[in-house]
């Protein structure tokens, strides 16, 4: 791991993430560029003292050099967006696959190099679009490709959140400090950190790509550096239209990322605050409620299934989503390790496609703000 | 009344909610213009037969000529969109004050001239934005003009139906018909019809005027000739941004129109279709739940309380809310022919201002919706 | 109608519910037992003054002398329970028709006595269980009956409000000093007042009678006189058992009745409170939510629809419900004027026989509640 | 650990809850008492050969041999009830903590035989009523016990599960087979897996002791062994009264566990369905909506906000609750070692004296459903 030391929070996530199906193991790290702050992470994770690295060279050189079986076999970055590209190309030259945090680079460049790199080295890339994993998410998926809603026509997507209301990366908010940040985040604030996932989860669910959008961003904090709320128009490649709408001023909300898409004959609804609830409507008949491991009727939800710990009624969370992403990475690592074929479930997940689309959305969405002109082409 | 007949849908909504409070009482009525209809439907209504008429120019006429005691004291009119303004003019040179169904006319001059005729004439006209009867509408607008909130940064309303998914209109739907018909309905459909609901609900609650927009409307149904759908982003004169989406389209949607405001402290979310909640979120304590009828506990409620009939726990509806509009209405005539002041709660009622803005939005809208400009000066 | 002057709750409800329709009109009342009240209360009402009465007797013999187009055709008596039986019978033995509030009379024999009245003259009655009236309650009881869920073994229904958490009848509230009083209120104060209505929504749905009980009530608040909470479990003539639990010491909650029922394939629940909803569970498909006016998609709902005013999404309440009730008694009553076959969904509303149901709830969760014995047959 | 090989369910979730937070390694197991399958379920886990066993007997007698700082710290029983005491007491005897999955043991009297052996040994033990380790159910447990809802007056708690509607146990699912075995489960089936859940519940958060009871027991699906289905009505030691209900023949339902508790001045109300939302309910002021991790705004949410591991918004679920109780008992076990203080939020778990009032619960609903007598005290 680098990165995700002491009081990093993102970090922690992904250990408890990797850790709870007991496939992954810890090893090594190079968990803070203070090396001092690195050294106390390492004990604090009973890490060995040889292979608690004070920075991410030195840690790819040494664990090159360890035998197979002793050595990692994935890296997982999880520093600022800024710092994700060079490791994580590192990591490849090294022969380490590699999991990273999105937005998957500080540029659209950089995220096109790395598929470069990746296509040359023949590793593997998995970007923690954590959304993705949820069994209910898999299900909407699987509705709308099998065609049960007809052709796709209206997608819309929000994730509002408040924790930005106020100037707080002034006020010793670290969190805060850096995501609004544009030498360490990019450029743009609320967009790239949390419309690249409203954008990913829109095209995951509909299947569609979007094409044009017309996007109005604003600093609504006065002294903020970037945007902490936006809206985005959409159009999708099959005809559909939709709404993104993405904020970090809607005080009191929490982490509010909810989707609806309709088709021809009805439509999904799928919030991430109660995420084991997914509601189906219909034009003719009643709604449905489909639950996380319970009584699905319907012959899609294989891809549910397979993501799932536990029987109907018992509430999997975010964590558990987080867990999926990388159990489905170690499965497929292992099933590659193998020669063997991974399961269609466990290539579903993220990789480098989707963290240039990311990159992209940043692009284009920044992009069509400063324009005067309503649409704008999405340009990967 | 004029329109309404035997087999239109609003104007047996327009009877229950002017029933309802016991203060209202239908003495005539043009109610088609079908004259084998109009007479039906005035036997059905137990109107007495020489107050039955065929056509509303013979009404006004007659009425008119009616002693003061026995003559009708406002008309209501529920005839389709084209058909509102000439009735209105009409019956307000006779003297009748007015109820209209909302778009107010057919164009945005009409109502304009109407209010220059109300301005002459002194009378009073009520245009049923049904919404803002709910008396959880009424204290989320007490919310936040009394500060609650802070200053509002954010207005996302959206208003959800499915009905028109297929091209109702040429299988016999009469609704349908005239409604997607321009020479009845005017510029717009989805957009006229509920989008000027959302964007009157929009300024209602948030006390800010929209000055800016930047609308896409879509025809989603092939063959159909006016917008079933569209999606507009907002600026208000305070500063704050939004966005406004209505869907005609969106499969399995019944009547869910749903807005959430927040300002610097805190939001507010609220939903037609489970009226008597409203949600109120906090940047720095726990959301709170206020209920039609229950446990205030904040000193704003005063227009809620007018406007509930029940005590806390008998969901009040949207006929309930219709009603509210009509009592306010009824009570402010009331007291304007006994020389007495009206209440606050009792004038706040929507009119002509709103129904003015109605129509500006429609043309701003569609106006927009045509332009490659990313954004309209709202122009009223 | 008797009782329902100026102060009182139930009375304006009662108005407002058979006002909706425009099908009844009130003609005449004694509307308090104070001569100056009753009178006051007639003029806020626009009652003639020589249909104004100051008691029930004089009501009766001046009205049963009215030309029959004039005549009023039914009373509806809204008084506290120990004043319904007296008007009740004077009114069937002067011709006319009743509508009571529940509990029908003050005594199990009472109520016997009064069907036994109902018998001799022909005349109708009509009990005012109001949540019998709501068309999701409707559509629950044709599932049912239906046999989607097989035979019925679970009925679990719970009645809590919190509104006499404190001594409130000591405090000026009229309405708690009657309804706490054994002199007004008969031998049960909870169980009487919203017992009764959960056991006749818990025996209307299921379709089964409770045939075995085990109570207990509870006196919570130190000083009152009657129980103002308590359970019962159960057992019906199917052998399905439930419990019912009623309280007006939940502090907090309003009024929330709530019922769930489960039979062999899956189950129902239903909630007072967002009564437009009622949701089904499977056990081998996903829940399905039925929502007032839409999408049926089944066979089931003719009782539904004929009690539903609005299209889906327009959210009808507790007044839609109560004027259902008076709405069917009102077709019920023409038809048989008319000598024509009333239909079978106005015939689907409360009378006699559910009054003595009720009356016997009372006594046998009144006696099982003394008992030391666990289990008492429900006697009628 | 003993039991949990491959096929076992709740095995696999005592694992993912332990590996969670990365404290606890699996370091030994007695997984089956069907040798094949226990070094299968080794291997299947990367266990080593040489701490992969075949009976408890010796597992603690090998591990008991190791070298302090390789040998296992406690041992998770995880076999079915009846199989729980004997090496519960034998690990007691080698020195080993005990974690222990619910019922605690077969019978009350082994249940009291243990606490005996714990209290000579001094060691721990787990008892995993997961539901306490929600954070919102601790959250609940502070507000009553900060009295901020006054004296406690009701407790109503609900268990509904569908799972057993058919006779499964003779339809090949084993986990149904033993939980209805009388000879492998004990005198109660429904009661004792999961009305057991819902009595500690009861009991935890609103800090009252059941005192008497009221049973009713039904064996529902004809052909079963055990109780599928019961009600009990309760007496709390303070004098509030409440309703116990579980079922697991609710067709349709998951695992709907469900908890109201009233004060002298409001309530609260749970469900584990929905785990990171609490409501509370007032008498005179609005309801408020905890939600896990977010906007407390009081001082009562240590308990909470220790057992809560992401920001507010990214659901938590059962295994979060479940990792918490082991993480708790890790926390208190290693302060235990380091002679240090544990602080009162790792205390805060479930273990010997709630394992013998489960029992006692069990024996008590047993004996009052067979009575006649309405009340049975509550023995233990």
């Amino acid at each position: 791991m680098i990165g995700g030391g002491k009081d990093a929070f993102i970090g922690a996530i992904h250990r408890i993430a990797a850790n709870m199906d007991g496939q992954i193991e810890l090893v090594c790290g190079a968990l803070s560029m203070h090396a001092d702050l690195a050294i106390q992470s390492g004990e604090m994770l009973y890490l060995p003292k040889d292979r608690t690295y004070t920075n991410y060279e030195e840690m790819f050189e040494a664990e090159a050099k360890q035998p197979a079986d002793k050595r990692m076999d994935f890296v997982t970055i999880v520093t600022p967006n800024f710092a994700h590209f060079a490791p994580a190309v590192m990591a490849l030259d090294h022969g380490f696959n590699v999991v990273i945090e999105k937005p998957i680079t500080f540029t659209l460049d950089e995220a096109k190099q790395l598929k470069k790199k990746l296509d040359e080295t023949g590793l593997m890339l998995l970007l923690t679009h954590t959304y993705a994993g949820y069994p209910m998410v898999k299900e909407a998926k699987a509705l709308v490709k099998a065609g049960h809603f007809g052709k796709i026509r209206k997608v819309y997507v929000e994730y509002h959140q408040g924790w930005l209301s106020k100037l707080s990366e002034r006020e010793g908010n670290t969190q805060a400090a850096w995501r609004t940040d544009p030498s360490k985040s990019g450029k743009s604030g609320c967009m790239g950190d949390i419309g690249t996932h409203a954008a990913h989860l829109a095209e995951y669910i509909s299947g569609q790509k979007i094409t044009q959008l017309c996007a109005s961003l604003n600093v609504v904090v006065e002294g903020r550096l970037l945007d902490d709320d936006g809206a985005v128009l959409l159009r999708f490649d099959n005809g559909a239209t939709g709404t993104l709408s993405a904020s970090q001023v809607a005080a009191g909300e929490e982490n509010a990322l909810k989707i609806k898409i309709y088709g021809e004959h009805g439509g999904l609804e799928w919030a991430q605050q109660e995420p084991n609830t997914l509601t189906l409507r219909w034009l003719d008949k009643p709604a449905q409620t489909i639950r996380t491991g319970s009584n699905y009727g319907n012959i899609e939800s294989s891809f549910a299934v397979h993501n799932t710990r536990t029987p109907g009624g018992h509430p999997e969370g975010y964590l558990e989503a987080f867990g999926n992403l990388y159990r489905n990475f170690a499965l497929t690592l292992q099933a590659k390790l193998n020669n063997e074929e991974p399961k269609p479930e466990w290539l579903d997940n993220p990789g480098i496609n989707e963290g240039i689309r990311g990159m992209a959305f940043i692009e284009n969405v920044v992009n069509s703000s400063k324009s005067t002109e309503k649409w704008t082409d999405y340009v990967v």
